[in-house]
C-alpha cells in the first residue's frame, strides 16, 4: 500500500483512539460504496464487541439512531466524493459529534471536505489491489481492530494486503475463461438471481444491483442464502438462472445447501466457489475475509463478459449522469 | 389483547430487567418471521441506546456475533415454532448465555421449549389484530422500551393496541376495491419489483420475498428507496412495474423521489401510501410506527387479489412441506 495511504489510515486511526471509548461504528453509503464496506460491519460484529451498523446513507440520516454521538464513528465512503447522500449523511454525523471518516477515490472532493479524515484509495488497470478501495478498507479495518481489541493478530491481516495484488491477479487468469462460458450461455436471460451470504453479502448485492441491474439492465434480486428456503425458493425452476457465490468459511455449509437444491430444480446454476482461490499466501485466519475480494474480482469479470457478450457496455446509462432526479 | 399474552410479556419483561442492562438485542429468524421483526429493530435504534441488530438465523449462528453473552437478549419467532434454523439459533444464544424470548403461534413447539421465554399469538380469520404476531411483538418492544428508557410515552405506543383492529379493519374495507383493481392489472406480469424503506422495511421485503415469489411464484426483488437511485433504478422502463411503499414518517420524502421518477419512466407504478390511512386513535409519536402493520393488511390484500386473479391459492408451494432439503 502507498505510503500516503499508510499515513491516512494512522491519522484517522489517532483520532479514534482519542474517542476513548467508540460505542458505535456506523457505515454509511449508497448502492455499490456501501455493499464494498458490509465485511467490515461483518468483521466488526464478529471480531469485537464495539456494535457495528451498516445502512443506506439516507436510511441512516432519517433514523438517526439514538445512540449517536460523540463517541461514534461513521465510515463513509463515496467514488467521487459527491454523492449527496452520503455527503448529508456525514454532515449528519458531524452534527451530533460523531468522529467520520472519508473514504473516497476523489482528492479535494466534497466527501474530503466534509469528513474529518479522508482515506484515499487508487482506482483503474494496473492498480495494485492494495491500493484500491477494498485494500484501504480492510487497512484501516485491521489497525482499528488491533487497535480497539490490542490483539497482535490482526497483523497477519495487514500483512495479507501484500499478497493482496498476486491474489486476485491469479484468479483474473483462473477465472477468465469460465466467466467467457458463462456469459455467453446467460446472455439472452432477461432475469438472474445472485445468491450469496456472510461475508460475500456485499459483493453478491452489488452483483446484483450494480452490475446486472444498473449497468447491464438485466432484471435481478440479491437473495442471501440463510433465506433462500423461507420464501424465494419456490420461484426455483428449470430455466431460472441463479449465480451463487461459495463462501470459504462459516457460511459454506449454508451456501452449499442451496445449490444443491437449486441445482436439482434449475438446469441454469453457476456457483462460484471460493475454495477454488489459492489464498495461500494468506495467515488462515484471514482467508475467509480476503476471500470475498476474489469473489469481487469474478463477479467483475462476469460483468464484464456480459457487456461483451451483449454489446453493452459497463459504461452505459440511460438515467444516472442524464437526468436530474 | 388476550390477559394470558400480556402475562407472557411480563413475564419475558422481567426477566429482561434483571439482566442488569442489556449490551444488544438480536432479532433472528428466517423470512417472514424475520421481516415482520425489522420495525423492532429499526425502533429500538431510534429509540434508545441499546444496539439492535437483526439477522436470518443462520447467518446469526454462523457470524457468532462476538458481543453475545449473559447480557444480551435474543428474540426469534416462528410460526410453527419448528423452523431448524431458528431453534439452532435459539439454542446456540442460551449456549452463550443470552436471555432468549420466542415468539410463536404454536403451544407447545420447539420454539416454546427451547426459549427461555414464550410470547404465544393468535392467527387466522376474526383473530384481533392486538393478538396477531405484530400487536404481541409492539406489546412487548413498548414495555420493554419503556422499561429501559423510563419513559412513559411508550404507554401510548401500548394503547394504541386497542384500536390495531379497528384500523386494520378500516384499511381492509378501504383498500379492497384498490387491490382487485391493481392485482387484476399486473397478473400478467412475470416480474414485479417491491420498494419501501425505513418502518416499512420489512414488510416490504416479506411481500417481495414471501407473498410474490413463494407464494406466487412470481419474479421479484426487494428494493431499498435509499437505494433504487444508486444501481436498481437503471432498470426502469415504461413496462417495468413497482409495487412502491409509501412511508407516512420520515422515510417519506425519500419514498417520493423513487415514486415521481418511476411514475415518469414506467406506466406500471402502483403506490401503498400510508397517509391514506385513518389512524386518528394513535398518538403522533407511533403513527409512524405502526403505519407499516397497515401497510402488511394492504401488501395481504394484493397478495389474495393475486391469487384470486391468477388461480393460483396462497397455499400452494412445490417444495416447502413436499421435499427434503
Amino acid at each position: 500500500m502507498k505510503k500516503e495511504y499508510q499515513q491516512e489510515i494512522k491519522n484517522a486511526l489517532a483520532a479514534t483512539e482519542k474517542l476513548d471509548g467508540i460505542n458505535h461504528v456506523y457505515f454509511v453509503a449508497c448502492g455499490g460504496s456501501m455493499a464494498f464496506m458490509q465485511p467490515a460491519e461483518y468483521i466488526f460484529n464478529r471480531e469485537c464487541d464495539i456494535p457495528a451498523t451498516i445502512l443506506p446513507a439516507r436510511e441512516f440520516t432519517t433514523r438517526n439512531p439514538h445512540d449517536l454521538g460523540k463517541h461514534s464513528l461513521v465510515v463513509s465512503c463515496s467514488h467521487s466524493g459527491t454523492t449527496p447522500e452520503t455527503n448529508e449523511a456525514v454532515n449528519f454525523a458531524k452534527g451530533k459529534g460523531a468522529l467520520t471518516v472519508g473514504i473516497t477515490y476523489t482528492v479535494g472532493s466534497d466527501l474530503e471536505k466534509n469528513s474529518d479524515f479522508t482515506l484515499h484509495y487508487s482506482w483503474g488497470k494496473g492498480t495494485d489491489a492494495s491500493d484500491l478501495n477494498n485494500g484501504v478498507l480492510y487497512g484501516f479495518l485491521f489497525s482499528l481492530l488491533k487497535s480497539v481489541t490490542g490483539d497482535n493478530k490482526y497483523e497477519k491481516g495487514l500483512e495479507a494486503l501484500d499478497s493482496l495484488e498476486t491474489m486476485a491477479d491469479r484468479v483474473r487468469k483462473q477465472f477468465g475463461e469460465t466467466a467467457k462460458k458463462w456469459t455467453s450461455e446467460l446472455k439472452r436471460e432477461k432475469l438472474i438471481y445472485a445468491v450469496g451470504s456472510g461475508i460475500n453479502t456485499g459483493e453478491t448485492y452489488s452483483f446484483s444491483a450494480c452490475w446486472l441491474q444498473e449497468m447491464q439492465w438485466i432484471h435481478s434480486g440479491y437473495i442471501n442464502s440463510a433465506e433462500y428456503f423461507h420464501g424465494p425458493f419456490e420461484v426455483t425452476d428449470f430455466d431460472v438462472p441463479f449465480i451463487i457465490c461459495k463462501g470459504l468459511g462459516v457460511t459454506r455449509k449454508m451456501d452449499q445447501r442451496v445449490i444443491d437444491f437449486a441445482k436439482k430444480h434449475s438446469q441454469k446454476v453457476y456457483v462460484i466457489d471460493d475454495a477454488d482461490f489459492d489464498m495461500h499466501e494468506v495467515d488462515d485466519d484471514f482467508k475467509e475475509y480476503y476471500s470475498q475480494i476474489l469473489s469481487g474480482v469474478a463477479f467483475r469479470q462476469l460483468a464484464e463478459g456480459f457487456a461483451y457478450e451483449r454489446g453493452h457496455s459497463l459504461d452505459v446509462r440511460r438515467y444516472m449522469g442524464h437526468l436530474d432526479y
